[in-house]
């Protein structure tokens, strides 16, 4: 089963994937994509961490997302990404296009193949008004295209609102 | 019965509220959160009165919403609350986090056990890009976890877009 | 048949709209809105233009859309725009408010009963932060109400997200 779910900020959706995931009753392995690079952001991971369960695995991996999935994934074991956004922003901050289109088809082709469940989250970051700032439109984009190609892939993919989960697929 | 209408900007949500409110059939309390602090915020103000019934009852109170629900709260009667993000905006612009934290609590202890009717208007505001101003980065996440908060008590979570409601809850 | 396809940036909202032009089986005269001021908006452009099938026909129209729709629509024929909301903000962007609202005026006042079917896309920009810009927050109220006037006219309104969609009427 491939999954993907999405929501805005502050929407639930890490909740909704952490009960999914712990509802399988299989190991979990969580891959965290956030880089810890001020204490805003160091809290906002302390702050998820201290809500998931002490026995799940963690993996932190901000930029090579493709390559720990086909090294990690197995038969019998749920991944959890949290998630896809705070990657692609990390992959658009090296400022790298050919590394970034690199990464981004290591992922979009191992995806669907990859033995195991896997639950993807990510944030809907396109339903407000367009910024001014390129690359602010850049990431709009990136992040619309990769939903609209994991969504195509996956089995299931949920948008969760004010905590509330609705079925977009199937 | 608690409600809580949650939509975009000029999504239709007031109206949809204003209509369910109406169609009780039972007295309504109209709770305006808005302060009007310039013409624009006048005029926005102005075109909501315009639009409601002028047999409701109006009551403004941008700070003090739990003490104004736990006062006027009844069985036979209606309280529309229009809307939550301004409270919430309201709340985050003293700049005081003990008087924000105790407004907050104040709501989302009394809100479930509250006589009477109740529906809460609310603006979705997670769902674009997260923006560069950490004051808005804040009044998102408040904003989502209020949503998560009050949608929980709920017995019924509506979103609208375009004026059409899609029903999250039940 | 009037149709209205809604999403964010992104979303595969063109795309089903084309989707659902093509299944029609009629002829399809495709009404773009975009105007190339810079080469982001080139590509993007270019970018929509090699989606769609060659045999279609194209009419470029910034501005004059509600005179556009009722030269051109006949029975037995689609008419798809993209989309709406560069037509407002062409609209809003001539800072002339009689010209504004004239022209809204002509396209909500034709729209339901213009012969032949009617595809009309457009942007979500109402569900992320209020901003700061004033013309930014008119747009998104002028965004907002035309999305309402257009559903409450349209036999079937769907919104997208990440390409899969959700039918919000009927």
């Amino acid at each position: 089963m491939k999954e993907l779910i999405l929501g805005g900020a502050r929407s639930g959706k890490s909740r909704l994937a952490e009960q999914r995931a712990g509802a399988t009753q299989q190991d979990v392995l969580y891959i965290a994509t956030a880089q810890a690079y001020d204490d805003e952001m160091n809290e906002r991971i302390a702050r998820h961490q201290n809500d998931r369960p002490p026995h799940w695995q963690t993996l932190e991996e901000p930029l090579y997302l493709g390559r720990a999935l086909q090294e990690n994934a197995k038969q019998g074991q749920v991944i959890l990404v949290d998630c896809l956004t705070l990657w692609l922003s990390n992959l658009l901050c090296m400022d790298d296009p050919s590394f970034f289109e690199t990464e981004k088809k290591s992922l979009l082709e191992c995806y669907r193949q990859l033995p195991g469940q896997l639950i993807l989250v990510s944030n809907e970051v396109g339903q407000g008004i367009v910024p001014d700032n390129a690359l602010a439109r850049r990431f709009i984009d990136e992040a619309g295209w990769l939903h609209q190609s994991l969504a195509a892939q996956s089995d299931q993919v949920t948008f969760v609102t004010a905590g509330l989960a609705q079925q977009l697929k199937p």
